[in-house]
């Protein structure tokens, strides 16, 4: 099994960029711990980060016949990216859309999600768990399916 | 480390209620499954339904100096009850709030919850796995706060 | 064939609160013409009343396997109680949602039903009728339920 | 006693019209029962169809000391003619609102109805019982008008 | 004179629950100075604090011919309880909507009461006073009601 | 000088329609003393009515090259006939838009006025006089424009 | 019978202040053609401007018992001045609102007035005849009021 | 194949009315060219305009079973004839709405088409044009919808 | 101890203005009371009216380093002027907003304060009694702050 | 006379991607017959497609000079991408917006176009054929604003 | 060249009030550099400051034909105060609106300015900068104005 | 000192793109200008433009550490990228948002920026002017900050 890790914009900055609000851990970090329970779960994965929509929905794109599900903190682009999110239904694999911190207890505009009606499921506000999670999600949706695909 | 997982309304259903949307597994099913997973992590549990706002709000506040954390699906209470927001906001426990389905994917009126602001996080749209991954969140915020209480 | 007939809060004071509003007709004089029709359509009903949104859930909760249909005045829970509403769409029976007073002629917020979408009918503003022609409906609508089955 | 039933545009397509939505008895049936009705209810009734807004206002107009109560579903006029409205204000008889289908279950525009407030009430979601339902409710109101007229 | 003071959800934690906002002054406390108050006005009180809706609906009903007004803090309800409003509004006492924070300086949402319409009076935002103040206004309500009897 | 009077729909009940709002003159004692206050200023007027949207727009268009201003009472029509508001701004004539009551004091869907912004003018609120300024009003546009054009 | 006429803020640079608005008749005038036309009516005026909404509302107050109705126009604080609006409220005489540009045709906040629900009349959109319209109608109302003030 | 094209209220005014807006070709000479374009197409087209809501629902009543499809300029009606928009839908033909101008360019109230839902298409914006490409467009649907009758 | 009771706008009317909404006391009696509530609680006030916004601010600015808090009926100035509010929050002095009527049972645009927010509370709906137990919770806000000075 | 075709985010994967929504064939299909018809027109086209919206304006700013108009279906950049509006407006050509699927029948979010009001025109709904009539769209414009020159 | 500089409501009070948000820097020291800044451009300026919005028009109204620009702080008026922006729009001099907060990033409510579609341009959020920014680019406006006059 | 200076997308066209809205100044002038001024303030900068949301991101990434401020004019991303806005709160460094047009006074979605609650202020409406204020704002920013520091 195969799963696609996602950074969206900013992230890149983790642990430097309002530590306050996304904490101290840098990206390189979580990364490592998920990698780290990728190889406990038994999972290959590759985590990706780019500032820019356009190679985040190719990368989305590439993912088709390759990965078997996507986590996907899509950044500030959850608000207002419909170009992500008409890749995300696109791609036609379980997306789930992770966040490190609680995007309903912040500004109004971050509470909206036009990602989540696509995605498989939604994560937030549990810091790095919010991808560790996400990651032990993926791996049982993709099983499910499996189960289900044998039947 | 104690941890209450509470079921709102209508969760008794589980399993026949609107299968479609809520999956066939019944709440027995999902409070097994949690024993389970608490006996691995070494924690214990106790599950409760309730279809009163009231007892839910007694139950949240029996809850202080007794139990670590809650898993909570407040059902249709996320989209209205404020004395519910403020039950969480008082006890001052990691609350996670969890749903079965992807409440961002659904009605209007579904997309907004009331809890989300108070929440420590949430987890929806993963069926039974919102719980099962709610407990584990659980169980890392409380050791995350031992953690900082030790320092 | 068996139906329930459910009354929401601050109905046990009708006759006496805001007569202007709501007539002075009292709910056991409109509990006792309902058994009269019914008894005239060969049908048995039951009564219930309670000022307790979770009451009216676990109530209806009881229905299933019991009563054919519903006959609901769900009083000011109409306006939010998203719970009752699962309940009724949990339930899986034909509910017509009845109202004494013409809720689309009063306060802004009274002219939204939160449970309307999932009632299978609404009638109101026609006084002690609504719950009489209500009745009728819920029986024709048993019947032709019925005769589908048959077929 | 002398009803007026009015049935508003596309009504006259009624059967062969989104069958689906609005079921598959035809107009002509749906009047054909409710002159059945009104002989067991010892009353004459008129049904009239038209496309027309402007016509239906006349026709309101003329049922003014002819008649002494209306049935009418405006259709879609419902959600916007404010004209029909004014009319049914204006011509002082209990008029009765209903529905086919349930308004409340659709789409968001036609939750709205412009209708209700100078409507006596509105029956809506149940078919062709809603007209049936409509006449016994007319009826009614106008032997309760009269009983309070003789006091 | 007979008064009723109400506390609605949550104020049972009153002193513990998030001092920062409500003090820390718990609700023994301020039935105490209640009390004390009343007995300097020469008038009866009851203090009474549910957290369950339908309670304090059953308990607004019960003061019917029994007390001349009442205190109310509704706390969370203030901001969705239609039933409740419907309460207050049915049993025809001067009802005094009090709150211990400044309600119109907080979160969007509780700025809005649905009770205020309905009650004869509202003070917020002056912690213990509220309620002394208030149970001061129910006396001085009554009082005046008393002398336009008599002419 | 020839000015149209226009009356849109319902105003033929004027004079027996709700009477508290709109007076008890009737709407051919209007045209009386439109005639006669016509007379006086020297223009000549037809008068005209219909509960038809499609007949008003007929007739306004038929004012091309016939008459040289119009005052028109849109009746509900106001509020949402754009066919009748672009029928006004093809015709190309000063048009006075007239109203028997004060439509910024009634019902917050009467405030707006879809017509205003193409009428030359507006009169609310002043009961008959509003058609009698009305034509006075035409006739002094009329003749500024006159005395533009020999400039 | 003594009229009040009032321009409200801006008014005093009528004429040179946005012509392609406004026109480039300025406020002295308008003031001379309505005190022409009051001696036609055989009437009193007295015309009055100020910038500051505060000797407005004290005008406004001085005219309880001094004059018999007033023609105000507002200027900006039409959109916004409650203060005006309750003292319009407050004095108890018939106020006819004016204004010279048709406000319903220009910015979306022009469009609505605080004022015109007090006001007994409103007329827009006709330059000076505004005015002379307004003062009209003043006269008419005082008129009609005597006559029923003699019966 | 036979196609008819529907043109709504005020359009029999083109080339007159609001040259500035739509154009200075009128009603006529669009006919024309559409005739001229059938001819090509080897298609039977009727060209019928109306002022009237009512006219234009019949007209589309009358077209089933007679046409194979229609083009559409519903005008004004465009934004609120929700029955104009009923009798699309109950037709059952594809219907391809066309606006001279660009609708989404004007003014807010513009912007929305009631009837877009339920038409096949929209073509808005290119003048005559948008009648001649939406005379291509309806009879390459009926194409297609044959095609797949065939299989 | 000195208190600044300072009347807003058209509030030197009261007694005469609407009696309906406002009773029939005027503000002279009003005042009277006040300074013999103050007799008794052994503090200073000082009355003051204006209808100008502008002085109130001014009169508003004085209060700093000579009063110890504020009775303030800002009447409808209450609902819009942000100048009146940000020298509330700059004189930093307790402010107790008092309405006499319900301001919250009125029309719409009376249910929202511009002052709340800054102001320490808010007194409504309970007529001369607002502002006397305005004068208390004034006085006891000051004896509260001088307790928390003085440790 | 050379043609731009631009599409935009996820027009690659058209085909295999919601083929429900977009139908089967897939963006080289159309390509290929967009190229014979403008063999058909003579006319040159270019067809380029991106998911990156930095590369779209780019592309469109190069057509400057380049190109006689455009044909562009911008995906969903449609809904919010300002910056492309921006450069639409900016390079002068007449551009026509193109939809597959009916955006006016989706979601809420999709009937919003901030493109269209610096479009020439906009074909939605008719699948290829969108792109096909605004080929011919364009190639007319291009031919009409050629005459006009010439003149 | 002479530019008006203009100080609006409780800006007198700058340094002691709300220094959080507005600094410690008062009213003089703004004035003293902006007659420093003056002298060095070789400009003569005054400065004036006032809570009355009366007072602030009429001093607009005086600017013309006396200054050639503005400097304008509206304070609180900013947000609502349309005669002030009436006045703005009606003098025809360049003013520029400054502030010494960043507007945008603050309540809601102020994020608003009525007064911005009538200035020439804004300068927000730079504290005592935002004065001397404003006035160095009022003399470059009408430098620029004067190039233009001279061709 | 070094500054940042970023020109968003088509800001490459400026000069030669709606010149009644921008201007005919190009960006290669402005830089020019901005260089000069830089000379004289003796600070470095660097002029940088992209159309490409994504390079601006990482162009303001890489001004950590060597930059001291930035002057953004980030044109139409202004009003929606909040990947951007994100990047600015990121970088920690003193932000002045400039545009060359008032955004206030253009189209509604203009007026609000995404950008300005974070940044330090916003310049608009004041062509090349905007820019070179900008400029100075940032310098005078870096030497108070510093001044700061050195405390």
């Amino acid at each position: 099994m195969k799963i696609l890790v996602l950074h969206g914009p900013n992230l890149n900055l983790l642990g430097r960029r309002e530590p306050g609000v996304y904490g101290t851990t840098n990206m390189e970090e979580i990364n490592r711990q998920l990698h780290k329970l990728a190889a406990e779960l038994n999972v290959q994965i590759e985590c990706f980060q780019s500032n820019h929509e356009g190679i985040l929905i190719d990368k989305l794109h590439q993912a088709i016949d390759v990965y078997d599900a996507a986590v996907f903190n899509p950044g500030a682009f959850t608000h207002y990216s419909i170009a992500l999110r008409d890749a995300v239904a696109a791609v036609d694999l379980p997306v789930i859309e992770v966040h490190l911190s609680n995007i309903h207890a912040r500004e109004d505009f971050r509470t909206k999600s036009v990602m989540a009606p696509v995605a498989a499921g939604q994560i937030s506000g549990l810091g790095k768990h919010s991808y560790l999670l996400g990651l032990q999600a993926a791996v049982a949706l993709v099983n499910e399916r499996g189960l289900k695909d044998e039947r």
